[in-house]
C-alpha cells in the first residue's frame, strides 16, 4: 500500500483542476496578453478563475489577487515592497513577526535586517503560536508591517489572525499573513480578519506547482517585486502561467467545497491516527486539536530519530516528514520544537503526518500499524532509549 | 485554416515535452525535497532536465542554471542582486543597458533609477541593434554591469553578444543577456559568448508557461530575489515546478536538435512569407536578415493601423502581434519602431509575424494571400493612406 501523508510539503493535483488546465497546455497555448483569438480563447477560463480565487478568500471587488510564482514570492513582495515603501522613506523602521514563520518569511526578515531594518520576532507559546497580547507588547508606531502565519506548517496551528491584524492596525502597522497551511484546511475570509495582505500557493491545495498568489487590499501601492510588463496591471509581470492559475481556482472552489468534509473525516482520520500515537508510551504531540487544522500532527517520539523513523516508513510505502520539506534535506532538528521550546534531543525526534481528503480509512489503519512497528524496532536498537525507565516499563 | 504566427510571444509547449511532464501533475507530484519516494521519484528526471539546460546552453560543471518562475523574475533578479552587491556598498555606480530592452529589464532600470543608480541606455542603430564601439564608447570603470539581450524580441535582430560582453569585461563590469528570443533559435554558448548572467523563459521555446532560469558563471554570488528555503542551493527558494523543468529541459534539447532545421525551414518559410510583404509597395522590414533570428518578422505597412491589420489577419485564423505581447493590451506605438527613428505614424503600423519549427509552407501560402488581401482592404478605407503617392501608383 502506497500512503501520502506529507500534505503540508505538496500536495496531488485535484483530478478536476488537471483535466479542466490540459487543454491550456495542448492547443489553447496562447498568451493572454495577445490579440487574437489565441490569446482571447484564454480569457473565459482566467475569469473565472480569477473570480473562484476572489470567492475562495471572500476578497473584495477592489481588493487586488495578484498572480505570483508562488508562496515565497509572494512572500518575498510583501517585505521588500514594505522595505522600499514605508522603511526606506522613513516612514516607520520595524517588521514584527514570530520566531516560527516559514524561511520564506524568516530569510527575507534576515536580508531586511543586513539592509538596517529593525526586525522584532515575538516567541511561541507551549502551543506553538502567539497570542493578541503577545503581540500588543512589542508594538509600537514605528512598525511598519506584523507578518504572521495564518496556520504553521509543522505544527498545523492556527494562530488567532482576526486579533492580530486588529492590534497591528491599532498602531497603524499593515498586517500580513502567510495562509499557505490555513487555505483550503479551514476556512479563510480575508474580509472578515481584516487583513491587508495575504500570501499562498496552489501546490498546497491540490493545484500545481508553480503558481501562487498575493491578495492585496483595496489594491493598495506595493513597490512591485518583478517589474516589467503590463501583466497583472502592471503589480507582477512575466507571462501568465495560465494553465496553473485555471488549476488553482479549481482547486480552491473544490477545497473550499470539502471544508466541512475536511473538518469531519480527514479530522477523524486524523485524531484516530493521533490517538494511536498517544497510546505508546513517551509521545508527545504539539498543540491543542481545537486551534489545530484537521490534517496536522506533529509528533515527538522519545528514543527515534525523525529521519530513521522516516526510513522506516518509507520502506512500508508512507510518505511523511520531519516538519518543512525545505528542512528536510538538511537532516536538521526541527526548528519549530526548539521553538517550542524542546531540547535538543528531542527536537530530533519529529515526525509531521500531514493527511488530505484524498486518504483513506484503510490507508490510516495500514500506517497505524506500520508506526508501532516503526516505533517498537527503532526504539530496540536506539542507544539513547534503551537508558530511558519508561521504556522498560512499557514492555514495547 | 488556423495559423499560428505570434511565437515570440509565446509557443505551443513541444509534444514530447508534454508527455514528459504529465505523470509530474498526476501520481509523481512528490516534493523533490521530501525525504520519501515521492520525493526521490521525481530526481532522476529533474537531473536529467538539469543536464539538458547545461548542454542547451553549453554550461559548465562549476556554473549555476537556476530555476525560476520566468524570465521576468530571472531579468528582476540579476539587476536588482547586482544593484544590492555592487552598487549600494559603493563599489560602482552604474548600470548600462539599451533602448530596446523587454519591459522586465526596461522597468526594472526605472526602479533603481528611482534609487539612485545611473542607468545608461544606448541608442540603438538603423539595424536596430548596439555595435560593440557604440558600448565602448559609454564605458568606464564605474560600471557595475551591461545587460544586452541576444535578441530582440520584435524585430529579431541578433546583438553582437560575445563581443559585447569583451567590452564590458575590459571595464570590470559584469555583463548580462536576456536570451529569451536567441534560445532555440540561433546556438546560444555561454561559454564560447563568455556571458556572466543568462535569462531565459520556457515557455518561448515550446516548453509550459510559468518557468523560466537564470545562468550564473562560475556559480557567483549574488543576492538572493526570492529568499527563503534551501531550494536551489539557497540561490532561489519557493517548492521546484518539477513538471515545468522537465519539460524545459526536453524542449531545449528538441529545440537545439531543429537548430539547423530551424535556419533552413523556418528560416525558408520566413524569406518567403517576407518577399511577399516586399512585392508590396510601401512596407519595410526592419533590419538584415543576416542578422535575425530565423523566425521573426517585423514589418511597417504605409497606411495601415497595426491593430487594424491584427483584426483583420484574426479573421482569416491568422495570430500574429504589433510587437511585444506585454504591448499590445495597450495598442500603443511599436517602442523598436520609434526607437529606430521611424516616425509616429509609421510607429503605429508595425506588423510582427514570428514563425516556429510548427509551421507549414500551406500556411505561409495562404497566410501570405490574407495578408495581401488585408493591406488592400485596409489601405482602401485608409484616410491617410489614400493621399501617399506611390498608392496611386501601385493601383493596389
Ligand atoms: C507556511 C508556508 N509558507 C510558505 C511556503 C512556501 O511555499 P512555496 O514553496 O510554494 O513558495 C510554505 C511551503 O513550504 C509554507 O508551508
Ligand atoms: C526579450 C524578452 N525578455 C523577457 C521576456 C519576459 O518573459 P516572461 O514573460 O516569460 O517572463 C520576454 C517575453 O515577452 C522577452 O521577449
Amino acid at each position: 500500500m502506497k500512503v501520502y501523508l506529507d500534505n503540508n510539503a505538496t500536495t496531488m493535483i485535484d483530478p478536476e483542476a488537471l483535466e479542466l488546465m490540459l487543454p491550456f497546455l495542448g492547443e489553447k497555448f496562447g498568451n493572454p496578453n495577445s490579440l487574437h483569438s489565441y490569446g482571447s480563447q484564454t480569457h473565459p477560463a482566467l475569469r473565472k478563475a480569477l473570480d473562484q480565487l476572489y470567492t475562495g478568500i471572500n476578497a473584495a471587488d477592489n481588493d487586488d489577487i495578484v498572480i505570483t510564482g508562488c508562496a515565497t514570492e509572494s512572500n518575498n513582495w510583501v517585505l521588500k515592497g514594505i522595505y522600499f515603501d514605508k522603511i526606506l522613506k522613513g516612514d516607520k523602521k520595524r517588521i514584527v513577526t514570530t520566531t516560527v514563520e516559514h524561511p520564506a518569511i524568516g530569510a527575507t526578515c534576515a536580508f531586511l535586517e543586513s539592509l538596517g531594518v529593525e526586525i522584532t520576532k515575538v516567541d511561541v507559546n507551549n502551543q506553538g503560536v502567539i497570542t493578541a497580547d503577545d503581540l500588543r507588547n512589542v508594538m509600537s508606531d514605528d512598525v511598519a508591517l506584523v507578518s504572521v502565519m495564518w496556520a504553521n506548517n509543522e505544527t498545523g496551528m492556527i494562530f488567532p489572525i482576526k486579533e492580530l491584524s486588529s492590534v497591528a492596525h491599532e498602531f497603524g502597522a499593515l498586517f500580513h499573513t502567510d495562509a499557505v497551511q490555513a487555505i483550503g484546511k479551514i476556512p479563510v475570509d480575508v474580509q472578515d480578519a481584516n487583513v491587508d495582505f495575504l500570501s499562498f500557493s496552489g501546490h498546497k491545495f491540490h493545484a500545481p506547482k508553480g503558481v501562487g498568489a498575493l491578495y492585496i487590499k483595496n489594491s493598495m501601492p506595493l513597490t512591485s517585486l518583478l517589474h516589467g510588463g503590463e501583466h497583472m496591471g502592471g503589480r507582477r509581470s512575466g507571462t501568465l502561467n495560465v494553465a496553473g492559475i485555471v488549476a488553482m481556482g479549481q482547486a480552491l472552489e473544490n477545497a473550499n467545497k470539502f471544508l466541512a468534509f475536511e473538518q469531519s473525516h480527514v479530522g477523524r482520520l486524523r485524531n484516530k491516527l493521533e490517538d494511536a500515537l498517544l497510546s505508546l508510551p513517551d509521545i508527545t504531540v504539539v498543540g491543542d486539536r481545537a486551534n489545530r487544522v484537521p490534517n496536522t500532527i506533529l509528533a515527538s517520539i522519545k528514543g527515534v530519530e525523525g529521519e530513521a523513523m522516516l526510513w522506516d516508513l518509507n520502506q512500508a510505502g508512507i510518505a511523511a516528514s520531519t516538519g518543512s520539506a525545505c528542512a528536510s534535506e538538511d537532516l536538521e532538528s526541527n526548528p519549530i520544537m526548539e521553538a517550542i521550546g524542546a531540547d535538543s534531543e528531542l527536537a530530533h525526534t519529529a515526525l509531521r503526518l500531514s493527511l488530505s481528503r484524498f486518504n483513506t480509512e484503510e490507508e490510516i489503519d495500514y500506517t497505524i500499524e506500520k508506526i508501532k512497528h516503526a516505533v517498537h524496532r527503532l526504539r530496540s536498537i536506539s542507544s539513547s532509549y534503551a537508558y530511558a525507565p519508561k521504556w522498560h516499563k512499557s514492555g514495547l
